[in-house]
């Protein structure tokens, strides 16, 4: 990834410089709550794919569209964080104390909305309808994976299809959005908004299966900072999902009860990645990741060669190779 | 208001057809819980406005986009909705049980990102960029103005025109944005469309000065079903902060305590009216009121005579009448 951070380093300074100016308002709160998650920075791996799907078309010159384009993409972004955040409860977020325990649910709600509202204000500006289309759609099929999720979310039984419909929608769909824009709003061929759409799509969802794998530790089992988390919320994510399957007949009760009933003792997690890792679940988690960076690189063969695209194929392995 | 929802009855035939379309979703909860809502119907006010704005400005033909927009703008009424019921803990809304408190609040916030997100989907549609913006602009001061709601809700120091800036933001830029977006979509002429602008201005902030005159049962004191929500909820409106104005000295504990501190007793209510009625504060809200339906009616004079323009002159003064 460093690669990628350091060619789009001018690119982003822009970008970051759009963020806090747009992200303003008269009422106090709003900027206050605003930057408590974009000042706590995250990756910004969103909008550095906007712009680097610009400039791996060939576009050398000056990509004022992709740049507003990508930070529509962060507030996109910071908005269903916020969300998500009172959706699921969650305490802490980037590091930090989660705003909505600091602000309350309502002003998270609302600032959620505002910052939903100013990514649409920034698209218009770019005057490029297509883009805008594609990011519209891409928040409506986001919300729709939110809300699936919800429903499904404690589901032993949920199918692995489903569960790839989930993340296709929650996580990939808004990295392969942030992608196809930057190309759309470079002036790129269709077939390389299409590449960079799919390559997008196969680098989101390799990420966030990375990131269900290394809640249980990933292959080195050495526990992250996030470790747990996932159980805690009693989701069942894919390694989890293979695991009840592969101990089916042996551990069904212990997964009923911390999952299905949501009854869990501290000392269980331990034994859920236990069962999680001998099973080979986080093994087969990781293969099927590395699947779908392998698809997103194979992309990328419609673009020019040179270091932009070097750098999304060494992004497509990050995206594995940090949870092995 | 009827002469209008006659003139309009074919246009809004299919707006609803394109509402009731376009909140589908494979994800079962979604047109489950918007439905809920918007079979509930509202008054279908703002793509009423939508429609009418097109008409009126001279277009008999077909008014495609005008329509896409007025669904557009009750899907984002819509979420908006949603979202407020969360932010106030509303339990009632269109006469039925309010979403959260049957599906959760997780899936009202969740299926209000999705409506909005729809919403600007249809918007690309029309092909029209401006009418986007409008609606885009619309939506952030939205949320501005129900942030500036929020904090300063039980503020009984609140000064007139920082209520009137609220009240324009949460209710009255929607009517605007609504109109402004009816004429942009029909091709109107830029006069045309200012003086929508300031209709829908005008329009809906006189609407929300009844409603708060409503909440304490207007001038006939005749108590609707909604009365009493906004002083149960602690908040300052215009009839309120005018009685608390107007018994300085004489009330101040009691208002201190029961909006300030938050300190209701069941008898506080009549209480309340009895103070903010014999203070004239009901009267003055409505004779404000009555100056923006002037206003209102004032600026439709751009537009050709007609019964679409006598429609909506009329509904200006509907708007404050229902509260006489």
């Amino acid at each position: 990834m460093d690669a990628l951070v350091r060619l789009a380093k001018d690119d982003m300074a822009a970008v970051d410089a759009l963020i806090i100016a747009r992200m303003q308002s008269d009422v106090p709160v709003i900027p206050l709550l605003a930057e408590h998650l974009v000042s706590a920075g995250g990756k910004r791996l969103r909008p550095l794919l906007t712009v680097a799907a610009a400039r791996a078309t060939g576009q050398t010159g000056d990509i004022e569209g992709p740049k507003k384009l990508a930070a529509s993409v962060e507030f996109i972004h910071t908005a269903t964080l916020l969300h998500d955040d009172i959706v699921d409860g969650s305490e802490m977020r980037r590091g930090k104390v989660a705003a909505h325990l600091i602000w309350g649910a309502a002003s998270s709600v609302l600032v959620g909305d505002f910052l939903f509202a100013r990514a649409f204000e920034l698209m218009v500006e770019t005057d490029s309808l297509r883009a805008l289309g594609i990011l519209a759609t891409a928040s409506s099929v986001i919300a729709e994976g939110e809300v699936l999720q919800l429903t499904r979310a404690h589901d032993l039984n949920l199918d692995l299809d489903t569960y790839l419909q989930i993340i296709r929608a929650k996580t990939a769909e808004l990295f392969a959005a942030a992608a196809e824009s930057g190309a759309v709003g470079a002036g790129a061929t269709d077939e390389q908004v299409a590449a960079l759409r799919d390559y997008g799509m196969g680098l989101g969802i390799a990420f966030q299966l990375a990131d269900d794998a290394l809640d249980y530790g990933g292959a080195t089992e050495t526990l992250g900072k996030n470790a747990g988390d996932d159980f805690n919320e009693g989701k069942a994510t894919l390694p989890l999902l293979l695991a009840v399957q592969r101990t089916k007949g042996t551990e069904d009760l212990f997964w009923d009860r911390v999952i299905t009933k949501g009854d869990r003792k501290p000392e269980d997690f331990e034994r859920a990645r236990q069962l999680i890792v001998s099973s080979g679940a986080v093994e087969a988690t990781l293969d099927t990741a590395t699947e779908y960076a392998d698809r997103a690189k194979a992309a990328l063969q419609a673009l020019p060669a040179g270091p932009w695209r070097s750098a999304l194929e060494a992004l497509a392995d990050f995206a594995v190779s940090r949870a092995t």
